[in-house]
């Protein structure tokens, strides 16, 4: 099959699904309790609950103590009513600007179902709540706690020939990306275009970075100024950009359909405002009582990791070494355990939408991070190279309280001295060294992984007596099934969260090291291809869900892109010239010179914005410009339907003799009621004095030669 | 007539203009030229142009050298199409949801035709260029510089009621505004709606101002924050609004619907993307080449202005005395010549529409405005206060160029000593003398004016051969229009900057003194009313134009408001405690602290305006909800309409047997094919092994005890 045929399901006579994996839609993945009655019980409603939506189902082994259902949708009619319906509901809310044809058949021929929409439906299908015609099984989670998974099967031809031409190829193009898109959905494939746009921006600062480290040095004006419109610039195209995207994919506004949350709890109904449909409503004041913890809880993060990083960074420059001891993996459970307090928070406001909910994990999962990533470069720039010497007397503590926790006998007390290169070494660590950690435990070692694990379980597979149950024509797709269902569910706000952390090294710090852009780069070309690796062999397909943007990780571009203006025009400032900076002596610091550096950086910000806003304002992106021509072009077959083909065709410009006629035949009509014995009005007489247009020129000729002569 | 009758057109059979006018829609004032033959010329001209569009026509003398044609449309029919034509256009580029009916008839009856509709679609009709069907006349430029103005007539029963009422009442409700929008059209109606707003949001501070007086005296630091947080959330608050205030009047994304602009010079035709019709362009690039003229011209106003500024300024303060010599009026000079210059710059610029130009123009008077207002204060607070003492040696040179210029010979040296009130002197000038002056300027003696001149021109006229020769019946009427045709052509951009200059004020300087903002509440319930008067007594009526913002006005707002939290933070920062400021010497001011509140101030700012965005985000306006409703219903009735009433209602939840009745229907559909000796692919195989639901059961269970047994 080949990657084009692959994408649409309309190759087929209908719209069957995919025949390598048996036209399988979805598996589920049912988890066997220990109570035997429980388990009979809990997989017949399973069934049953699939069977009333009109699925029809497949039971097989999974591995020792689970079940593979394995479902589809029985019959295409009810599939093609199901599409037909959405797709109307998206133009009632105005997602599409054209109403589908009137005939079903014609409406999906017009436009073939994606794999991706076929998909998204079928799971809507599964997991809709029952009174909105779903069967309501919401995975790992009350009456269904019992079904681990629901996943779509990888789609093997496809992912090979994928990772195939892009290990080949330099740039991806629109066609990639709509191949992803009909595979994947709309949620991935703005993920990867993302990563495009922003690798192929990245080209210039990479071509910048470059020549300011042969040329300009460290710390460069330069460089910098120059770092930071570019990331104002690429930060407002790309808002531009993902608009359009969403425009050309038929998914704007698609954010406005939110899918329900099964865990909303509810205190009232009434009726929506614009479908008149009641709506299950939680008093907006008190999940804004639970918002305002938001507050408390940034401050927390800040107060309690910053704690740790001071002690650590305290103990790390006694050391004047990479220090890796305990602390570091407390940094990490704490990140972990304050993780899970933002969930826990989150789930507490108790958003009524999915994308709610993700959106406020989001920025809370955004400020963790912000703090872990960037509070060991705050620190060296702008408390150990200015204020090192100050600190000598404390480094006391520090010495006692880790040889206390240290399991090393040989810490002895150095002298201390500013290590001038300590802000750059952290750099190219956090550039290099920690990129390539994460390709390697992001896509190396589960890959890795699956290989080896994968072959030692297939051998031992192949000698089960689980297997040996299988038909020898089903062996080996169940097998694969079976891998399948061991993977991660691939999460895309992982990806996102990795690219938007660089963006702010990038921003705010790269004038540290200007190799930073050629470095991340690189990383970006390789990061594009693992991660599509990773989604096509170390996960689980993902659901192909819809966006219109890259959502709440706009707003942390936007908010990097400002820090970055700030902090990297005062790194420069500190450390211009001398590569050590302050040398640990805050009296080096000119104080108003820093100051006034910040303001003028930030006024620059604010200037470059509106500018390259107003500026991207004036050209017409094509996106809206063909949403304009669709939009349009409805309204006037409308327009035409039902007023006639002429409607809108200006009249031809009035002759003189028709706006005459018009003239006269309407003051006839008055002279006639007149006479008529109708009673004169006073602004009746008024117009009938100059009945015609000669008239009307006769008198005033007469007028202009009389006021002639009075002047004479 | 009742105000609310005079509001609507449909009180009379049809769309007849105002009885009280005697129906005119437009007075056209001709001047007659003096060479006889061009004046009969040009008269016969302008008389064909009006009737071959259908307008009737009558001509009656105006003063000594000009008569005045009066003008109606002649057929009700042929406004009415042209009415209708418009309300069509307007749904195809998406400014109403919802499609005029069907029958013309209907449709206006369902949306009756007001006044404000009417007059400007005559005006259009009258100046629209002839291959728009319009006849073309442009008045006062090329072939029509005899006609120096079209105005419509002011409707007195309305406008004395409207007078009345406004001056009685407190607090205007959207009903006043409302009857503004029908009579004057939504661009004055955005005028008022707006003072409206600034007048009612006023009243906080008015009230934290003299709190602040009362109590916290000058320069308080809670009066300045408060203040900035106020511009913030208003500035916020009306740009939510004036969207909304748009849909609820019908007018959103009117300003899409752009007028031409006759002077425009195209240089190539090329089709219009949506409509596909041929539209003239300008190169872009080439006016982007004009436009970058701006920044010398910003510059050059800082400059020129400036120098005059420090100039009197150094003469002011050297005779320690409001100096009112020459160079006052210099200045007034120097204004207007920019001006004029902004003018020429902005024709060059070569704008495709009115309102483009309009709002180039506007940018550019904002920046001289803005120098020529706040000039003074800036230097009292930012050169006198910090810098008086070491300025004395200079001071010499302003003596003598002074004594040349002065014609007062008592000019004395005095010694040089900081007036420690100069600023607050200034502030209350500008907040109360200004004001005061300014309201006489643009209203008393305008009154006046026409009450007194008017008075001695009817006793005049009385005896006069010009009013001699008028129909007893007419004359009283007559005199009123040749009245009228004499007044001020009313530009709502005038009062627009008034206000916009006063919000600068009030956002950049109050904290001098505190009862700026009560001074400045009086002024504007004044205001609002002798703006009323202005534009019903000392104007023409104005044409009605439509609009949908207050246009580049919010801009500027904007940027006030963001100017006055740096400004004003400065200030209080310079002047707290101690009313003297830094007394004249700049080693009084300490720079860090200054800096640092500037950038702190500058953080607040944006931290607040993100805040206030936010949540005035999550409000729904009623507008907005009104436009998705109407958008909504209009695509239900229109799928009910294609799709049948139940296209959308979701069908009831399937049962357990319709949902196994399809499944087993699409199985057995299989099974069927297969036993016809159809080839059985392996999915048909696949999904034939358990046929039914209670097999898929029946075979999990097994499954189930199966793994149980297996575990023990």
């Amino acid at each position: 099959m080949s990657t084009r045929k692959a994408l649409t399901a309309s190759d087929g006579a209908d719209l069957a699904g995919n025949k390598a994996n048996l036209n399988v839609d979805y598996v589920i993945s049912y988890s066997i309790p220990s109570d035997k009655a429980e388990a009979e019980a809990g997989f017949t409603q399973l069934i049953e609950a699939l069977t009333k939506v009109g699925l029809a189902t497949e039971v097989r082994h999974g591995d020792d103590s689970s079940v593979l259902v394995f479902v589809k949708v029985a019959s295409n009619d009810y599939l093609a009513s199901q599409i037909y319906r959405e797709r109307v509901q998206d133009w009632l809310v105005a997602v599409r600007a054209s109403a589908p044809d009137k005939d079903i058949n014609k409406a999906l021929e017009n436009e073939p179902v994606t794999e991706a929409e076929r998909l998204r439906l079928v799971y809507l299908l599964i997991t809709k709540p029952k009174n909105d015609g779903g069967a309501g099984i919401t995975p790992k989670s009350g009456k269904w706690k019992q079904v681990t998974s629901i996943f779509p099967l990888h789609d093997d031809a496809f992912n090979k020939s994928w990772i195939k031409e892009w290990s080949t190829k330099y740039v991806l193009d629109n066609g990639d990306l709509d191949r992803i898109r009909d595979k994947f959905g709309e949620s991935v494939a703005f993920y990867f275009a993302f990563m495009q746009s922003y690798f192929a921006f990245q080209i210039f600062p990479a071509a910048l970075g470059f020549g300011a480290w042969f040329i300009l040095g460290r710390y460069s004006w330069l460089y910098s100024i120059v770092n930071s419109l570019w990331s104002v610039i690429f930060f407002e195209w790309w808002r531009k950009k993902e608009v359009d995207l969403a425009v050309q994919w038929g998914v704007r506004n698609v954010s406005r359909i939110q899918h329900p949350r099964a865990q909303f709890q509810w205190e009232y109904e009434a009726p929506d405002p614009v479908t008149g449909e009641p709506v299950r409503h939680y008093p907006p004041t008190k999940r804004l009582r639970t918002q305002a913890l938001q507050i408390p809880f940034a401050i927390g993060c800040v107060l309690v990791l910053g704690a740790l990083y001071v002690f650590c960074f305290g103990v790390e420059i006694f050391l004047t070494q990479v220090y890796d001891g305990p602390f570091k993996s407390y940094l990490v459970l704490l990140t972990t355990i304050l993780t899970k307090f933002a969930e826990t928070l989150t789930e507490r406001e108790n958003y009524k939408t999915n994308d709610g909910h993700q959106a406020a994990l989001i920025t809370k999962i955004f400020i963790i991070n912000f703090i872990t990533s960037y509070t060991p470069l705050f620190l060296s720039a702008f408390v150990y190279m200015p204020f090192g010497n100050l600190m000598i007397p404390y480094l006391q503590i520090f010495t006692t309280t880790a040889k206390t926790f240290s399991s090393e006998e040989a810490i002895k007390t150095q002298e201390f001295r500013i290590n001038p290169d300590r802000l750059k070494n952290q750099m190219v660590y956090f550039a290099v060294t920690a990129q390539l950690v994460n390709v390697g435990l992001e896509f190396v070692i589960p890959y890795l992984k699956r290989v080896v694990l994968g072959k030692v379980q297939e051998k031992r597979a192949n000698q089960d007596t689980k297997a040996a149950q299988d038909l020898p024509e089903e062996h080996e797709f169940l097998q694969r099934v079976r891998e399948e269902a061991k993977l991660n569910v691939y999460d895309v706000a992982i990806d996102y969260r990795e690219m938007v952390v660089q963006f702010g090294y990038l921003s705010l710090f790269s004038p540290i090291w200007p190799l930073t852009p050629v470095a991340f780069l690189v990383n970006n070309w390789v990061e594009l291809r693992s991660d599509a690796i990773k989604i096509a062999m170390t996960s689980q397909r993902p659901i192909p869900w819809r966006s219109d943007s890259i959502g709440p990780w706009l707003n942390a571009l936007g908010f990097l892109s400002w820090t970055g203006s700030i902090v990297s025009s005062a790194i420069v400032f500190l450390f211009r010239g001398e590569s050590e900076g302050p040398g640990g002596d805050p009296s080096n610091v000119n104080v108003v010179g820093l100051l006034l550096t910040l303001l003028f950086s930030e006024f620059l910000y604010l200037g470059t914005q509106s500018v390259v806003r107003y500026a991207l304002a004036q050209v017409d992106s094509p996106g809206l410009q063909k949403e304009r021509v669709e939009r349009y072009s409805v309204r006037k077959q409308l327009l035409e339907e039902t007023l006639g083909p002429d409607a809108m065709k200006e009249a031809a410009p009035p002759t003189l003799e028709s706006g005459e006629k018009i003239t006269l035949a309407a003051l006839k009509r008055e002279a006639t009621k007149l006479s008529e014995g109708a009673n004169s009005t006073p602004e009746q007489m008024f117009w009938l004095r100059q009945p015609s247009m000669d008239y009307t020129i006769k008198i005033g000729k007469e007028l202009i030669s009389r006021a002639k002569s009075e002047k004479k």
